[in-house]
């Protein structure tokens, strides 16, 4: 694919300095491109090596005098980069059709355009619309559903009854609809709580590597549309999770916790059961939740407070053996004054 | 399946109140319950919901005078919900025999009424007792050995020598036997130890999606009868779990560690190598066990130390800046004091 | 296979003491060691044990004299071991060539005496050298390319572009080359970063099971010679990870990092972004790197500080409580005694 610079400016809708016409055929990093890229500039400190890249082409935010390539004015320079990059870097899915080295199960409906890969399984009666593509080793349990221009990676498993949405994407070996972990003891003896809900993923999300997305002991697991997860991140059962929100590597999610929408939940966090995590939330790295956290806020550790109290009391957990010092100190000196203060009462004999 | 009232009160020991004859035929939750289910009612905040609800019966633990329908009283509604559920909601397995798309390698025994599925490996000498399921992308390497009715999801990969109980399901993704880490150092270079041992897993085990369970450097590492395991758990070389354990999701679990019976690790713990947990021991989430931890006690921390202790001492972390202002206020002040006691020699004079 | 001791002692430049041209045919613990196997002793703490061992040899760092077996002398018994496990304990990769109920894209070159399981996927433009192990499951993208005597364990998924070693190991369920995690957001919208970078793995590396390392954005995420990485480790987009390095399970790195040589980051330990790590640098668990970490020193905690510190402030916390008691006392004493100094001035009256 071609494009003019004039035409990628349209798309973003930046503003042109130099020339328009130039034909740009990608994008590339500051340090690797090449003559027919574009490329970007998101801070400053980069000017330097701005000046030696081989891009026909910058995206940036201001025009700093000293640039003299065609360039690519734009308010959010990272954001243009995006829309841009995505232009040139569809993976190219070409349609393979059904391969004859995958099982395709009774009562399934096979929309146009898909495409099915060796090693593939579908069960019975499932539905994959049109442009779907299944890699190789991805397993659709009975009574799925995926919607059109969803990309499914290697090894992924879905169990029966999931319900995907369109343009979804579930990077390799993540499972979607396993058992949630509900058991009930009666002495020493722990009996399983069969899991008949469903794991429901809307329109537009994205899911890392080898995540595992409980399916629901009643009614839904419900990932709600635009919601991006990292890899190697645990949703347990009936959790929801709300439009748009960002949840990064490693994090847990307990039982029917819902998290509202725009929240972002950082590395490795945690969150305790049944919590309520109100909307546009930002929860710090490493995190433990352990109450319900309102909308509109910032909080950090275990358990998780407000992100300036957090980094305050952890400056001072550093200086705690200082400070067991000082208070030893302070209480000798009050030993010695009280002992003083019976003494002055002599002064008026 | 259908059962009549009585006759699910039976196998749970419970007491019918109202009509005993009525026909159940599944289970569902109070709001989503259609005629012809039952539900179950575990906290009274859930009664006002209960007189709404279209179920045609309720388990609970006691008679609300306001509730009319057919009720199954018992002790512990949750426990009597876990056996009547599973009577309903034995996942369907007809048996499938072996797909012609699988892979049987030499050797093999294969017991009767088995499944097979589609992408199935099974190495040479592999032992797959009666009414095993095997689902597509399953991996059984050589020599291994599978129970009676144990479920394997897809896409679980078992490495050669493991044995697996009966009635052990494994969920999606799932690797037991990988190589352990273990290395020897020689400068710079770090030499491989090759480790030969094995994994057993015992009866009734069910372990959750995209876990990693280790094979021994020597001998084996051991999961007890009963024990159940989430999602994303790692278990190291040589670990033993003890019998009706429970590790939730995300727990880490370094080698040679022995956990006791009837433990249970929440979410996010970690262990770390060649320590002892003694029996009946609850490890709060988000821990870092660093100590031996002798039976039948809460702890939570890291380092953890007994749960009340550690509730204490959280509580006082964010209150420890304002500790150090106080700190730094009393020593001005006594400063002063000492200032004065100096002076006050003067009111001799 | 079967060694002479002396062979065996020649290979570790140990030295024999007793007759060492009995034949050894294995290793094995002391506990379980059959006639014909040498096992190894690492501490003075199991010479009891060794007493009773039905070993035909010992490798250990001295004489005791109490041991009348032949014995292999070496200062490093433990390393001693692994290399004399690892002439024994080389798992049997049988070549099997390419099986017939495997698939192999075009253009393709496949080395000499490699076994391609069945239902091992390999795309177009696949390089595979000599000697590769791909097993059952095993996914490999479009141009990727494996190195002489690599093993890639079941179910792993290698997406395209992907340059593995030579020696390399990889267990069953890892993912390697997935999208990093990058979005651009406008309002509520989420745009996506194509990941156009690749993952290049270096010769000896070995990677444990459902590990996630993503395909860098620009350029490639690299981890380098001789790392090991445990079970469930992320590893984020343009990570770079030095020679010889040791990533212990569970452990997380955000995107962009340098890890250096010769660094251990122990179990479940969390680095932010675009942080540097120095080389020999040691993180204790659980412990989340914030800042960069010059090399050669031990760090632990979060935000991470050196060892010792960490380990004063730790043991501080739980006295929180006490602190909190005594500074209130100090309080009410230091009241008492100014109210008592605005007394004192009578005495001058």
């Amino acid at each position: 694919m071609k494009k003019t610079l004039e035409e990628l400016s349209n798309l973003v809708k930046g503003e042109v300095i130099g020339d328009g016409t130039i034909v740009i055929s990608g994008v590339m990093s500051i340090e690797e491109a090449k003559e027919g890229q574009i490329t970007f500039l998101t801070h400053p400190k980069y000017n330097k090596i701005a000046k030696k890249t081989k891009a026909s082409a910058i995206i940036l935010a201001a025009n700093p005098e000293n640039l003299e390539k065609p360039l690519l004015i734009t308010q959010d320079p990272y954001l243009a980069y995006a829309k841009i990059a995505s232009l040139f870097h569809i993976r190219p899915h070409e349609t393979l059709g059904v391969s004859s080295q995958s099982f395709i199960g009774e009562g399934c409906y096979l929309g146009t355009d898909i495409s099915v890969y060796p090693f593939v399984y579908v069960g019975n009666n499932v539905h994959i619309s049109d442009r779907v593509v299944l890699f190789p080793g991805v397993y659709l349990g009975n009574d799925t559903y995926i919607g059109e221009d969803t990309i499914i990676y290697p090894n992924v498993s879905i169990y029966e009854k999931s319900r995907i949405g369109k343009r979804v994407i579930i990077h390799a070996g993540s499972v979607v609809g396993s058992d949630g972990f509900g058991y009930a003891r009666e002495g020493e003896k722990v009996f399983k709580i069969p899991q008949i809900g469903i794991v429901q993923i809307d329109d537009d999300v994205e899911i890392g590597a080898n995540n595992a997305i409980d399916r629901a002991a009643f009614g839904k697991t419900w990932i709600k549309q635009g919601v991006k997860i990292d890899n190697l991140v645990q949703t347990g059962h009936n959790v929801t999770i709300g439009e748009n929100s960002i949840i990064v590597s490693q994090v847990g999610i307990s039982g029917s916790v819902q998290v509202g929408n725009n929240v972002t939940l950082a590395g490795r966090v945690g969150v305790a059961g049944h919590l309520k995590i109100g909307d546009n939330v930002i929860v710090g790295a490493q995190s433990g939740i352990t109450k319900n956290i309102p909308p509109n806020q910032m909080v950090t550790g275990f358990p998780a407070i407000p992100h300036r109290k957090w980094l305050k009391a952890q400056a001072s957990i550093t200086k705690l053996p200082e400070l067991r010092k000082r208070m030893n100190n302070l209480e000798e000196r009050i030993n010695t004054l009280e002992e003083n203060k019976i003494d002055t009462p002599n002064c008026d004999s």
